[in-house]
């Protein structure tokens, strides 16, 4: 019953999203032995201006 | 101190969110025997896009 | 799809747990018009060390 | 690598979240002994329709 | 900057968790294009006895 | 209403912790101009078998 949940920043088209799942899930059955029903996977976009590294938001990165 | 955090598929009304939090509530504060104020729930909206199971994307789900 | 995470101070027994998910699926149910199912909830036990509020860790909470 | 995510309601402008992460993350710096660049912060705006406390939405109350 | 937390149920050894941060790493960056250091991956080892579906612990499912 | 959960690995005293809540909450107030009653902290320890960036474990790293 692996569930994710991953932030990343916003941006990606749902095609990308897409390949991402489907990669993720693949990935996730092979190593871990499991089926792919049981894999959720819940995608976060994160604004640059909501996340940062440093003490610096990343929509301050020049 | 229960703290929640649910995530559920975009398009709940804000009538149906207040129903689903009293009902969250009042089940927390009986089983587990706490009062109300220390019950917190934060509610994630989701696309259909940004959720997957067996590697497929809710949005493609025919 | 709801999606539950929950954090309580740990030292619930199984008991109280299975009777809190029971509930908590049933209003869940109830309120939003879901499949039982579709609920999942998982529980994450914290230490009164690992929790604060108002900057005091709840450990020290006289 | 201490990994922050903060949810706080929604509303903050971009110069308040600057400040607010330049200070978490020196804070962290400090009490725990680790190097900026080690410190990585996520802000979730919440709205006040999706966060409740003893089983009222925020949005409710008066 | 993708960053992801795994729920998943414990009982996984450290050799199976190495080459599923590898597999998920790799699969990440082939599909999403960014370079493998930009890739975090927290595991979350859930007991059955704090994993619900459908109203049911898991530690319960005979 | 901040509530933060943080990730940090494994290891720190409860005196550590102690420092750090204190100081983040008090970081949270000056900057965000709320009440340190308003800030829930929640941290996680994260073995380092349960961590990986770039692909490796940080229990792998030499």
């Amino acid at each position: 019953m692996p569930t994710f949940r991953v932030e990343l920043f916003e941006g990606r088209t749902v095609e990308q999203k897409r390949q991402f799942v489907e990669a993720i899930t693949k990935a996730t059955c092979e190593s871990l032995k499991v089926e792919p029903g049981s894999v959720d996977i819940i995608l976060v976009d994160v604004k640059k201006e909501d996340w940062a590294t440093g003490g610096r938001l990343w929509s301050d990165a020049g």
